[in-house]
Parts: C-alpha cells; structure tokens; sequence
C-alpha cells in the first residue's frame, strides 16, 4: 500500500477519517436528540468497514438499495438491513429468502399486485421478511400516492397468511431540488408529518403500524423532529459532497471524499488539463438527475471548478488558481455515491498520511 | 452461467453478436477501401476477447485511454498499444516502461516540458517507447495549438538520446457537438487535412513522421478518406448507442448493447418505474460533456425514452406504450462506453439466446 501520496496512481479515491468521524458524530447525536433509530443508507461509501463503524456509533443497521449490496454487507455479519426498495422478480425474491437466514431484512412494497408477487415467489418463508409499505412523499419516483391505496396493500397484507408489513417507508429526494433553506425544511416537516398521519390513520383501522422510516442527508434535521416518526435513513452525510454544499447542508470543510488527480497538459493560460473525467467523477449535477451544481467537481485549494468532462480528462477553462503539469490535486465531487461506485478501492487518509486502502466491496452491485 | 434472458438479474448489459460482428466488418471495410490502418479503442467494451475478435478481422493493434487499461490487455497477449492519452507522474510512467518488455507501446506527447518528463523518468528506457505528438484540431483538450509549436516539440525530441518521436495523432471529439452531417464531414475531413498538411511541412524541415493517426466513430467515413493519413482510431463503432442515433452516424438496428431492466413500479398511468438509474446507464446525454440526447435511455420497442434516473431507479413519465410490474426491458443507452465501465460482466447474446457470460476486465482502470 502507497504510504504517500505521490505514490498513488491518480485518479484515486481519498477518504478524511477526521471529516467521516465528525459526520458520523452529528448525525448520531441528531438521531438521538430526537429519539429515533438511525439507519444508515450503504449505498454512499459501499464499504462493510465504514457499515460496522457507524453500527458500532448507535446506528440500528444499515439500509441498501439493492439486493446485491445486501448480499456484500450480509457477509460481513451486519444483521439488519433494509432494501429500500421495490424488489420484484423471481430471481431476486429467492436471494432476499436466502439473505433471510442471515439476517432481518425489511423489504418495500408499493402496490397489491407486488405484495402478491412477493407471496407467491416466497410462500410461507415470506413471514422472516419485514415489509414496508412504501409512500410517495412528493419524490414522484415509486410509491403509494394515496391514503386509499395504502390501506388497500394493508387489508390484502392482513388477508394474507405470514405476512409481515410491520410499517411505512418514503424518501423525500424531492428535497434536492429545494432551492431554500425553508423550502427543505418544509418538506421534511412534510415527509415525517405526511407518514406519521397515514399511521394514526391506519392504526384507527386496526392496523399495527410499528416502523415509520423517513429520511435523506438535506431533510434530516427537520423529519427526525416530528413527532412519532421512528426510523431515520440517511446515507450522503457520511461525507457530504458539493451537491450538499449548493443545497446548503454542509460545508465545504465537511466534505470527507476528495478525487485525487493530476494535471497532465496545460496549453494555454485558459485550459487545465486533468487526468480524471466522467469515469472518475460522473457527469452528475446534483442527485436524481436535477442539474443545479455549477461544473463538474471543486478543485481543493484554488475554487476552481471542472468545466467540462471526457470519459477520462477533465478540463477548467479560464482558471483562476496556477497549475503545473504534475500538480496533485483535490477535488470534491458533485455526488460522493456515484464516485464511490466508479472505483473498486478508496484511500483512508489522515491530512496527507495514507491510513488503509479499503475495497468498495459493494461497488457495481445494482442487481 | 444463465442459460435464458429470465434468469439474468437485473440490471445486466447484453450485446448482441450478430450486430458487433456487423460493426466491426463494416469498419474493417471502411479501412480497407482507404487503405488505412484500423486501431481499435478498446475503452468502449473493456473486454480483451473483443479486442482479440477486432484484431482477428484485421486491426493493427488497440488504443487505450489509459495505463491501467493498458496492463489488462497487455496481459492477455496484445502486442501492439497505443495509449492514446498524455501519461504524466513518474509512477505511471514507470508501469509504462515496464509494459514495453511485453509489447509495442505508443504514448501521446503535448508540449516540450511533458516530453522532457518522460525522458528524465524514463531514460534510456524511452527508445522502446513510440511517442506521437499530440494536436489539438478542435476540441480544446489537450494537444499542441499551433505548428510552432508542435515544430519546437520534434525539435527537442531530436536533440534527445533515444526519444522516438514518430508521428501525429488527434482525436477530433468535438464532431460529437456536430448538428449536420456536413458539420461532421466538414470535422473530419479537417481532422485527417490538418494533421496531414502538419505532417509535411515537418517533412520539409527534415523530420521523419512515419504515423498519422485520427479517428473517431462520427468522423471515421471523413478523416480515414484523406489523403496522406495512415491510422483510423475509432472504439464506439462497435456497439455505437443513442448518442450515435441523434449524431445520425448509425440507426437504432445497428446498436448491439442493450441494458435490460425490470420495471418494479407501475403507481399511475403516467409514470413507470424501472429497477435500472444512473449507477447502471450513466447520466450521459452525449459525449464529451454535450447534452443533445433526448432523456436517458430508449425502450426497444416502445420507443419510450428514459425521463430521469435515480442512483438506482429509471423513470419513464408519460409512456406510449404499456408496461407491467415485473416486465423486462431492453434499453439503449446514451452513452455505450460509460455503461461498460459500471459493469463487471455482460452477456454476449443472440436473440433470446445467451452465448456466454464476459468479464469486463478493464472496467474502471482509470487509474
């Protein structure tokens, strides 16, 4: 392993465990304030290590995406885990019964027609699994997007035999489009009050509504305050990245994972070329596709922004800082998730000592 | 390894035979009438079997983007590399140097001080090495801007003990931003004309350029059809993907990469969800940063575009055509060569048929 810096074949992935640290710190201190369960959404850095170092901080378990990221943390001996997310298909729900021997794994369901794919692909062994009633909280991604709807997957739910939908789940990642500090607020309020309503409602009809899980990094602080919500999720706060920055969430100094590249051609005063492009860094300008961050990743030190991306240079037209073929630099990304799935290892540093090269163990597992 | 398409998890990319074994023809056809050599840029598939597939129908060797990409192929008994790229950092230079003992290896140089770098890491090492002189004939990227430059580069190469300077290479990436046919004609044609009217005015000063090397898929047919150029580098042609389709350089029947996805969520009408986003098909919309692709993605088929993406969920609002949970879609990207390097394998297909499953062996060698 590369104890310097210099020595690290560029572009790499660099991980401040001072800045993870003090993430991983507030976020645990906020869930407690409020007296909710924290689960820690995976998906961000895809490592088990950095998984068991928030559980050993008080979070409950660990939420994924997918079914294969569940598979990488199972493994590893992490013992509940949330798929936060609509698993459908024979294939899939058959690895979900296996993951269930190792593990409590919550699923999502969203309509009836799923819930009865998940039964009929399961049959008795559907009762180890805990399901989730997902809800549209203005994400306009899946979910149910009524009162009505809901109540319906909870009468077919009670009518089925083993079947555990033990609560509701949402993600407000409308929230990344929030264009003030107010409007964000107002809608994790909303996302905690919307869920929190939908149960008191369901429980006056006799259902047993245990698990209320919300949650994102920019609408944390303000759905884990309302009143009856258990559970929050939240992944991106682990590092936070230049999107949380635009947004308003952290700052600059908050964010742990930096791109370390280096310059390879500068032809004129008015172009930086660097060795990292949209396979380092990923074209994204801000999450679920909303294009509100300015460039392509922050350089550490000068300000300046990537302007452009080839799969593999990166370019800062009319720089302001000085660069010299060779220079090292660091770059904070736009989306820290969608860097951590490009690289197969990241560096743990400390300042500029290298502390450990960890595998992304969880890395490409979108099946 | 799965025999049938419904066994296959999803998100998985397919590629289907019959087409990549037409693209490749037809490019070979196309070297052959201009009597050009065909180097293969191997970053679109990453996989050593296609690039030996490639070499079998006649190409003279592959380009990578990058050193790590170089070692993979390298190990797999490629003899005879071209990393079309400016290799900086004494670390990759020394992999490159040790890369020499296995094959013909051919690095781009851009300006004076880059070539010194070389020679001083390298040192009497650097004779093994093949450089070519690096112009810039429109994309503003790297590369030299003007003949005087690039005439103080030959010059500092032949005052230099054992440095092989041996040609010009160019990649005339901005046909990518081209709105006509005749823009992309117009493009390439200056590409190869450029190069070529360089190329003889360093003859008349008494060096030796033995290599002209251009290409790119959009302006292959142009610059491969001027006079004096001895090299066509084209990598996307090979799959080709809806950046190709809106380019007008291929039709949708001669795209060969497909991602197959499910759709795990039908809330309305109005709105599909499928299990496939930004981790499985980029954000891409063009190459080079450029956003004139329409959406996300194109449902064989339906003729449906993907609206927006998620890290793990694909949105198709307001579908034509109709669609059930659990369904399996084919889609075809924006961007082939970045779906590739999220991917750890593909399946190569007939039809319905697998034919066998592919290990994307240089996925993610940025490095």
């Amino acid at each position: 392993m590369p104890k310097s810096f210099d020595t690290i074949s560029t572009p790499a992935v660099l991980l401040e465990q001072a800045i993870i640290e003090n993430n991983i710190m507030r976020m645990k201190k906020l869930a407690a304030r409020y007296r909710v369960s924290l689960r820690v959404h995976v998906k961000t850095h895809k490592i088990p290590e950095l998984a068991h170092r928030q559980i050993r901080a008080g979070a409950v378990g660990i939420a994924v995406a997918k079914v294969g990221e569940a598979e990488i943390f199972a493994r590893t001996g992490i013992h509940d885990i949330q798929i936060a997310n609509l698993v459908v298909g024979e294939d899939k729900l058959r690895r979900v019964a296996r993951l269930t021997s190792r593990c409590r794994i919550s699923l999502a369901v969203d309509s009836t027609e799923h819930l009865k794919t998940i039964a009929s692909v399961l049959g008795r062994k559907s009762g180890r699994l805990q399901l989730l009633a997902e809800v549209n909280s203005g994400l306009n991604r899946g979910g149910v997007d009524s009162y009505k709807e809901l109540e319906k997957i909870f009468k077919t739910a009670a009518s089925m035999k083993g079947i555990n939908l033990a609560g509701l789940m949402t993600h407000a990642g409308h929230a990344y489009g929030a264009t003030s500090k107010e409007e964000r607020s107002h809608i994790g309020t909303m996302e905690g009050a919307m869920l929190v309503n939908y149960a008191e409602r369901l429980r006056r009809s006799g259902y047993d509504i245990r698990i209320i899980s919300v949650g994102s990094t920019p609408t944390a602080n303000y759905c884990a305050a309302v009143k009856g919500v258990t559970e929050l999720r939240v992944g991106n706060y682990i590092f936070n990245d230049m999107t949380q920055v635009a947004l308003g969430v952290a700052p600059i100094d908050d964010c742990a994972l930096t791109l370390m590249a280096t310059v390879i051609s500068v032809p004129s005063r008015d172009r930086v070329v660097i060795d990292a492009g949209s396979k380092a860094l990923s074209l994204d300008k801000g999450a679920h596709g909303r294009n509100f961050v300015e460039g392509f990743g922050y350089i550490v030190g000068t300000g300046d922004r990537l302007s452009r991306l080839s799969e593999e240079h990166g370019i800062i037209d009319r720089p302001k800082g000085q660069y010299r073929i060779g220079d090292r630099l660091r770059i904070i990304p736009n989306h820290a998730c969608a860097v951590m799935n490009l690289f197969d290892y990241a560096y743990l540093v400390s300042k500029r000592r290298v502390i450990e090269k960890v595998k992304i163990a969880a890395r490409g597992r979108s099946d």
